[in-house]
């Protein structure tokens, strides 16, 4: 049998990049970002046969979602709502359906609804029905146009293999689905809006596929479009991050997964459902089928780190690191580098961008205490990454007491491959081994692994993502272990961090949200 | 008659400056900077005949002490002490005596010693006793070699009149002596350490002078030495702080002066002698005769705006003060003048070097709060300059609350000329009206005011200070009042701030000394 393929097409916020892998072990044959071209040009660039190409999944960051038609013809894509904004696709981070998802929240909360604790006790802005209601408020002739309303990520499969699927992670993550129990019911719908009653029954689907499933085949349509053939399998949509945890081989319980960039997505797989603390959600078959996955995150990290390398470092760094041809990030961590844990003095709460979990609070805000006139910028620096590593152990406490071992952590995204220390100090701080995933594209590997289970094993794929894992999957040869003498004296800063992050965060002292208020009052007087 | 003037010599930490100014107005006619030559050079610049100077008056950054032989001879210049670190005279900001200091309180605190509370509850490593004790712990030969032991301002009056005088600031502020009460008692000494038993009557003197008043005429050597006449009337010596209360004109109760510069100085006059939490000391004819001068201090101001300026500006601000030429202070001033009180989000504790008042400790160090991604280096000056501004209208709460009444307040010092917002910000915070001293040279101006005191009405001089201040003493035209709606967001900021102030400040939360522990232990390891 010739070598078989799988493509994953990882969507983010402004393009879209496909990977194509050998299922036997992973290797990444061919990647290519754009938007339509992109399997085309991974087809060409690897010389691979498309009658070998077995499955094809994809990933998009969520939620990510759209109005459409009955037939899933965007609305925007009409003439007479080309002009609506609320008509177009929500980006993740379309934040302006707040006021709704307090009503969703002070609702949920009313009625007792036990699902809000599921999602630590605060449904986001950025989520499927506070998104929908604000359509319903401000644009209710869009809200009932809408014979649809969908993640673009199921849209993609739609549009790919000619049917309407929705998946179970971002149903479960997104939309408040729990596999067992399905939505929230008509009642609660109800209270939020007579007009959003019946939103699960007319616009969306109780029908949830789990991750891996096959969604159909390739329409003739979608073959002519990518260059592959018809009926080729097609996996249920998946998101970003979650996408990844196979591609860490992460897909035992205990394992975290750690998506490491502008900001922290933690996701680890139990054998119970338990609440935990802050939480972006729980939901079973929500990462991989059969178990429960546990998704927490941090709103600030790499770009914390961005925002004091930009806003807070004198001349005499930026200049040493453009005479040595460094990135001053790097000039940063060499200098942060050579300082024992607690020589600097300095502790920080990485709040710059509100704080996720386990706090689900936006308007928490970055503090630093210890400063003194001997402080540096590589103090200062050190510090920030101290605070985030901080940050996750709040996280991993939070899980483990409930009851959900973490015991081991899988680092994936940019900021792993480029900063050792920050490596090193979330092994000292977390006091846990540490591995770095292999490959750069995670979330387009873990598609294409989905690919490989829809194509399932008779084809050459796999017949559970936890084969794909073991085989596609991988890791990095380094590994951070952590180093006794760090840890204990990170384990006393933790104690202090620990003991701020409740002062501040949990209502003893409100003192960031009356600056937050002062600054609104000051920027609209 | 002629007119006639006064000298008056401002000792700094490196260097002496003497002003020669008309005692009819005032006005400073000439001044000039180096340690032997400075009479002198302001004699021949001026042209002003050395017989219409009738008082010279000197003030000395205090405490700053020496031991010296029984007729005034510094044991350093002796060839069998030269090499020995204690013969030398010890810096006001020498700070090697704090195990000394900690026994004097500790003693204190257990004998219950009721002078404590006036200064603070603490004494400092920098002040006499303190830097006393190390010699006799360190070096007993060299405590029992010095005949006397004594303020360096004292011991310059000493080489001017060829007599030895004690003043009231110095032992007031500096040697825990009160007016009727004298000196800490002799079991007091003998507790400390047996040695010291006697340290007032046989190195020091039980005579101590009020302010303004004559030590006696220049002796023909000091006479040669500054081309004055002998026998000019010389004050007694002087601090150069409290020198520059009577040169702001601020001799009633109820003024305070603010020397503003690297730190904050604050001075006000009182009609009563009571506690005052956190006070630098409260002295009877401290400041002048008849009133209880009250000092309290910020340790850190000047310096933190440095510290943010060098450590944590972006090139881009430096960039652009370079273009147009402006010092980068003047910059950030600019861009955050642009500002309305709480548009920044941010609140800092001004703990930078410590805490002087009212907490007496330094092992406090600086906060930041509020700052999120959007944060600038404008929004962190301003809410630097902000936050010593809070640290000062704690002090002023400290003391109306004790019922020493503080109506307004004129600065002093390098930072008021220099930073227009920082003193509407100081204004604004404290609700409070800020004049500005006249004179650049408060100090000088202050100790030649105190020498036409000394030389008497009857030579053309005055009959005590507040004539003098009258006469010679001035204030700039313009006047800093406080704008109503600044002053309603800074109430809500100061009540953060205050709240702030105690929970990291009082023992409810001792993070700040447990990372000065931590990066002690880092540091020595």
């Amino acid at each position: 049998m010739s070598p078989k393929y799988a493509i994953g097409v990882d969507f983010g916020t402004e393009s879209g990049r496909a990977l194509l892998v050998d299922v036997a072990d992973g290797r990444e044959v061919a990647t290519a970002v754009a938007l339509k071209q992109t399997i085309p040009a991974v087809l060409a660039e690897s010389g691979v046969d498309p009658a070998d190409v077995i499955g094809v999944g994809i990933d998009f960051t969520a939620c990510t979602m759209l109005p459409t038609t009955q037939d899933g013809t965007p609305l925007c894509q009409l003439p007479e709502f080309r002009n609506e904004p609320h008509a177009w696709v929500k980006l993740w981070k379309h934040h302006a359906a707040q006021p709704e998802a307090d009503r969703i929240n002070a609702v949920a909360r009313q009625r007792g609804e036990r699902w809000l604790d599921l999602y630590g006790g605060k449904i986001s802005s950025e989520w499927f029905f506070s998104k929908a209601l604000q359509i319903l408020d401000e644009a209710p002739h869009i809200y009932h146009a809408a014979g649809r309303m969908l993640e673009a990520a199921d849209w993609v499969i739609w549009q790919l293999t000619g049917r309407e699927t929705r998946n179970s992670c971002t149903a479960g993550y997104k939309a408040i689905w729990q596999k067992g129990e399905g939505f929230p019911s008509r009642d609660y719908f109800a209270a939020l809006h007579p007009d959003m009653a019946d939103i699960v029954d007319s616009k969306m689907s109780r029908d949830i596929l789990p991750l891996g499933a096959k969604a159909g085949g390739l329409t003739e349509q979608a073959a002519a479009w990518t260059g592959l053939r018809p009926g080729t399998a097609v996996a249920v949509a998946n998101v970003d991050a979650h996408a990844t945890v196979p591609a860490a081989q992460a897909t035992d319980p205990g394992v975290m997964t750690i998506i490491m960039g502008t900001s922290n997505c933690h996701m680890v797989l139990g054998t119970e459902r338990v609440e935990v603390e802050g939480m972006c959600g729980v939901v079973e078959d929500g990462i991989v089928p059969g178990l429960y996955g546990y998704e927490a995150g941090q709103s600030g990290v790499g770009d914390i780190f961005a925002w004091f390398v930009d806003n807070a470092v004198p001349p005499v760094y930026h200049e040493e690191a453009k005479r040595r041809g460094l990135p001053l990030h790097a000039l940063l961590e060499e200098e942060a580098a050579k300082q024992k844990p607690g020589e600097h003095g300095l502790l920080a709460l990485d709040w710059w961008n509100g704080n996720r979990s386990t706090l689900v609070d936006v308007e928490l805000s970055g503090l630093l205490i210890g400063a003194t006139l001997a402080t540096t910028a590589p103090d200062i620096y050190r510090a920030l990454l101290e605070s985030t590593a901080f940050g996750t152990r709040e996280i991993i406490e939070a899980l483990t007491r409930s009851g959900v071992p973490v015991n081991r952590i899988v680092a994936a995204g940019g900021l792993p491959e480029r900063n050792r220390l920050l490596m090193q100090i979330y092994a000292d701080v977390t006091n846990r081994e540490y591995r770095i995933i292999r490959s750069a594209l995670g979330g387009a590997l873990g598609a294409a692994m989905h690919g490989a289970v829809a194509a399932g094993a008779a084809a050459g794929g796999y017949a559970d993502i936890f084969a794909a894992a073991q085989a596609m999957g991988g890791l990095k040869d380094e590994v951070y272990q952590p180093i006794p003498e760090n840890v204990a004296v990170y384990d006393q800063l933790y104690a202090d961090y620990s003991t701020l992050y409740s002062y501040f965060g949990r209502g003893e002292n409100d003192v960031m949200k009356r600056l937050r208020a002062l600054r609104r009052a000051a920027l609209t007087e």
